[in-house]
Formats: structure tokens, C-alpha cells, sequence
């Protein structure tokens, strides 16, 4: 709320939720449950984008990710909200692999990051994109297609403006100074508006597209936020890839999720186990809960009556703990039989270089801008 | 002499001088005039390319072109002394077209400046480079070969050394504030030391590239130094592209360089022929004078008796600048014509894309750093 304030972004209101929730079912989907247990729960013009659809406009969906170190489930969310969009609109997804900008931030060679990419590109190309409308691209890579159109925006954008968004200082260097430029280019991949899903935080970034889109006399980003994906250690912090015992890791193996959620997982529940029969747990601020909530059980009516058990002390935090490996432990096993699926499919080439949409990037010769 | 003591280069001593020429007799060269009539007359490490050619090292050469005004004759001394020093080592020269930094800087839009970079290539490639041994390349067209080469120089570089260099400042936009380390990478071109020549208050860029090959254990880069070319109004300021009545242009015509050379060229000579014919001219500030002397009188002894003459007040400035306007016509004449058979010969392709550098610029997969 403090946030929403702050940024002056808006609500997702209620009849919002409900015109896409209407949308949703005429196509014969469900409202994800990231939407209607409210982790994304802010926006700019989403209601724009709606209206844009519904008259028939194009609107298009563009994400990042810097492959540093390695996925995690904190970073499902945007791609599965992403999944959904394009389902509804059933129009293009981009999604940028900042592998330059993670260079020049991190500590690691070209080679090693692009081996994290690549590793990624093929998570991501798992989730159920369509594989003809989604391009997925590396920048070192696709450098000479947005090259001119980069010029474009570093031309509007002062060292100034850098460093109260990105908080750049004398010492930055001048490649990530640089970076910024890069990764506004995709939001005028297409004709039309885009939506970008992000962290709440990351709301000044899109402050800057939009008055450089004003410049160009471009549409301005829409965007969609959502609440701090909670690490292992509880509701406050990020899940970072560079601790492991904050992160469940898309890779990890059952034995690992079970010793992660045991030993890490931040319990809601009391001292004692005759205190928490007495006063029951607190699911608000409980990890196994929150996880079951954002992303691994999907039934409403389950959730509501371990929510409820929960506080009431029926159900024990081991019992919390167990049930919540095992969905996690579900869950990751089929997405990982799908990056398998996805290896033999070559689903990743198809998303780079060889799918209708990523073909057509390729191909273009004419600037974006 | 200031500016020597300033940047802390040296002086081309005599016997540097003398070993250059002396090695140039020997491959049937001469010493070109801009290094024997002092226009260079400053460098870093020119010693060390000698000796490393002498020992059988590997040297190379480099400069740069912004294409946003026209090309004039003072920027011819560079291009030349780098073909001098081509034949001299018979070595590779790299010429880059910073069409992006030119666009950061300027008003200009990519299409106008692209215009200019074409027709200015074609230019420099009449000079009589070795095609097999030379590429020019537009940074918008080359930088897929070059982007992860300009990510490692841009990670050592901060803002704050930027700021020093280049005057860069709060207000300076994110692109040309990331332009200095593009400007790099074509000195690690190569394994072995660069030669690049330049005016005297370059410098400090070449200290930066100095500072980096330090921090990545790669030759530091060699730089030849020259004193600025008068513009048409005196020994003082600068020849500027966007202010035709300073500049003489490769493409102008033989009226318009009389007309520039008797209206705007400022004169050495006394106001009244009477006091000039008593106390004579002053060549060392007379811009008719000084350009013959720069590049249009190759004939020392011609030169010589001119100054002697001007001097005495035998000759007056009327037949000083009838003088120049003959040989700087007849200089530009024979140029244009070597433009008009370049572009017959496709000599620009050649030097950009067929010629037998120029491709293997263009197949190479591996980084330069």
C-alpha cells in the first residue's frame, strides 16, 4: 500500500479483476491464481491494455531476466502471468536475456553466464509459451537488430535520470550506465501497448519508458505488479540465487526440497506444539503456506481449509511443512520432465531462432523506432 | 611545446626521425612531409613500434572518422601519415566510422549521417591504402563483432574517469557517456602494438586505452601527436566541417577554393604593399603559406625559396595565394579524380567488405580480448 502510494501506481480494483476474470472464462480460462489470490496486485493503464484487446488493438508482452546465477521459483511468477496474458490475447511474448548487463554487474565471464542462459532459455521455453508468437533472445546476440533503436533512447536519457532510477554513481561503470537503453528498445518491438509484469520496485524503471515513449511519441509501457516473493527465511528479504538456503531452485530434486523447507522454511506456527493448539499458526508470515499460495496449490477450497486448520492448530507445522513438499516436490518434477520435453522438442531453438515470431525478428531489417 | 609538457609525451627526436627515414630509404620511401616539416612532432612508444617492426613483431595502425560534417583538408594529415606508415610496415590499418557517437552528439539523424560515412569511406579509400590490408567499418554495422569485445572495456571504464576525459557531465546522455569504450576495442585488434595518430590534445583518450591494456595484460597503444591544422582564419582555432568559410573541402571545386583561399585565408603579408616590400611577410602565420608547407608543396626547395621570397617581401601575398590556390587545386583535382576511379574500382567494398582483411574481420568468430 506504502508503495502503491509512493510510486503512484494503482490498484488492481475488483472490477478490473472482474472484466479479465469475464475475458478469461469466454475463452475457456481460469483466472490465475497469482491474479485472484492477489500477488500482482498494482498496475499502470493494464486497463488500457484490456480495452486495447477488447477494440481489437494489437498489445504485445515483453519480460527480462539476467541469468546470473540460478532460477529459482521466485522467478515463475512473471513468466506464468506472462503465459497467461498470451493465452488471453493469444498475441507476442519477448522475453530479454540481459546477459550484458549481468556481465557488467557481476563477477563472471561471458562463457559462464551464457551457459546460465542458455540453461534458462530452455526452464523458460518449458513453461508452455507458444512457441510461434514467443522470442526469447540474449542481447550479445541480437545486438545488430536493436543497435540503431538503442541509440535511439541512450540519445534521451542523461546520466542524471540514470542514477535517481538505477542508483548509478560516479564509481558505476559506463557500460551498465549504458544498460538501461537496452532494455527499453523491446517495448517498442511492436505497434501497440505492452505489458510488462514486474516487482512493484521495479516501477521507476517503466516511469523512464514511458517519458521516453512520450519523446518518441510512442505508446507508453503498461505494467503489472506484484508483491516481494518471499525467501525461505520469511516474509521479509528476497529470494536470492546467490544463497542457496533462501531458494528452492527450478532444478532441485526432492531430497533437496524436503531439506530446504524442513531446515529453512520460516514456520507461522508456535514454540510449542501445545501453544499452537492452543492459538494456532499464523499463515500470513508462514513460508510452506505462502508457497502453497502463490504458486503449488491451485485448489481454492484445499487452500482455504489448510489456511484454516492452520490457524485454528489443527494442522502442525510438520504436517504444514510435509504437505508443502510434497506439492512443491509435484510440481517442479513435472516442470522438469517438461525441460526434458522441451531438450528433445527443441523447443529453445524454436523460441531463438527457428518459431514463426523469432524468425520474423531475425529477419527485419528496418528499425523498431 | 606546453601541451608536451602538459600530457607528459615526448618530443620525435632526431634520431627517431632519422631512423624512420633511414628505413624508409631502404623500402624506397621517403619521409613524408608532415613528419620532416615537424606537423607531427610529439608521440607515446613510436620507438617501441619501430623497434618491434625491426625485430619481426606484429604492429598495426588505427584512427577514427566521425561522419557528421564534410571532410576537409585538415583532416587529410592523419589519413596520410597512417598510409605512410602502412607502406613503411607494410601492416594492416583499421579506420573506424563512429556513426553512432556522431549520432549521439549531433542533430543529426542515422540516415543523414550513414549518407556522409558512405561518401566519406570512398573518400579515404582513394588515398592508396592496400585494400587487402585495410577495413573500415561503421560501428551501427560492425557491432556484432565487437559488442562483447566493448562489454569487457566498458566493465574497467567508470563514469567518474569519463567526466575527466571527455568533459562528460550529469546532462550527458547514457550513450555517448558509454561511446569511449567502443572507441577501444579496435586497438586489441591485433596482437602486438597499435600505432594511431592524432592530434596533440587527444591524448588523454589514448592514456585511458593505456590504462585498460594495463588491466587486461594487452599492449598499451602507440600515438603519434600533431599540432592543429589552421583553419582558413589563422594559426589559431580550429577547421571546422560545420563552418564552410574555415575549411577547404575534399569536394570543393576549383572556384570555390580560390574564392575561400582570397576572401577568408589569412595572410602573413603587410598591410600596404610598400611596408611589405620593406619588411617582408610572415610565413609562419600566413595560412596560404602554412598549408602549402603542411601537404600541398611536396618540393622542399620550392617550399624554401616561397619563404625566403614572402619573407624578403619579394613575393606578395596576391602571388602567395595564387600560388596556393594553384597547388591546393591541383592537390584536390588529382584527389577527386582518385575518388571518381575508386568508386569505378568499388575500392570502398573492397576496403569494407571483399578485401582480404576486410572478410576476415567480417567471418571472425572469436572476441578480440
Amino acid at each position: 500500500e506504502k508503495l502503491i502510494k509512493e510510486f503512484g501506481v494503482e490498484k488492481i480494483s475488483i472490477s478490473l479483476l472482474n472484466k479479465i476474470k469475464e475475458l478469461a472464462n469466454k475463452k475457456g480460462l481460469e483466472l490465475p491464481l497469482l491474479l485472484r489470490r492477489g500477488f500482482y496486485y498494482a498496475h499502470r493503464d493494464l486497463n488500457f491494455i484490456i480495452d486495447d484487446y477488447l477494440k481489437g488493438k494489437n498489445v504485445f508482452l515483453y519480460t527480462g531476466r539476467g541469468p546470473s546465477g540460478k532460477m529459482h521459483i521466485g522467478h515463475l511468477p512473471s513468466f506464468l502471468l506472462i503465459k497467461f496474458f498470451q493465452d488471453l490475447f493469444d498475441c507476442n511474448v519477448y522475453i530479454m536475456f540481459s546477459d550484458d548487463e549481468k556481465f557488467l554487474e557481476k563477477n563472471l565471464s561471458l562463457k559462464e553466464i551464457n551457459e546460465k542462459a542458455e540453461e534458462q532459455i530452455l526452464q523458460i521455453s518449458a513453461l508452455g509459451f507458444n512457441p510461434n508468437k514467443t522470442f526469447i533472445f540474449k542481447n550479445t546476440e541480437f545486438i545488430p537488430k536493436i543497435y540503431k533503436d538503442i541509440l535511439k533512447v541512450a540519445k534521451l536519457v542523461n546520466f542524471q535520470s540514470t542514477m535517481k532510477i538505477f542508483g548509478f554513481n560516479n564509481h558505476s561503470n559506463i557500460g551498465i550506465i549504458f544498460y538501461p537503453a537496452i532494455q527499453i528498445v523491446p517495448t517498442f518491438f511492436e505497434k501497440g501497448r505492452v505489458l510488462i509484469p514486474a516487482a512493484i520496485d521495479q516501477d521507476p524503471y517503466f516511469r523512464l519508458q514511458r517519458d521516453i515513449a512520450s519523446k518518441l511519441s510512442k505508446e507508453k509501457a503498461a505494467s503489472i505488479y506484484s508483491k516481494f516473493f518471499p525467501p525461505l527465511q520469511g516474509p521479509k528479504g528476497k529470494m536470492s540465487s546467490s544463497k542457496s538456503e533462501t531458494a528452492i531452485f527450478l532444478d532441485d530434486d526432492e531430497k533437496t526440497i524436503e531439506l530446504k523447507i524442513k531446515k529453512y522454511a520460516f514456520s507461522g506456527g508456535r514454540p510449542t506444539l501445545e501453544e499452537h493448539r492452543k492459538y494456532g499458526g499464523i499463515p500470513e508470515i508462514d513460508v510452506s503456506f505462502q508457497y502453497l499460495k502463490l504458486l503449488f496449490e491451485p485448489d481454492d477450497n484445499k487452500l482455504k481449509e489448510i489456511e484454516e486448520n492452520y490457524k485454528k492448530g489443527i494442522l502442525t507445522t510438520a504436517q504444514l511443512k510435509r504437505y508443502a513438499i510434497e506439492k512443491i516436490t509435484e510440481y517442479l518434477k513435472e516442470f522438469q520432465n517438461k525441460v526434458e520435453k522441451a531438450k528433445t522438442e527443441k523447443l529453445k531453438e524454436k523460441i531463438m531462432y527457428d518459431g514463426k515470431l523469432a524468425k520474423q525478428m531475425w529477419e527485419r531489417e528496418e528499425d523498431f523506432i
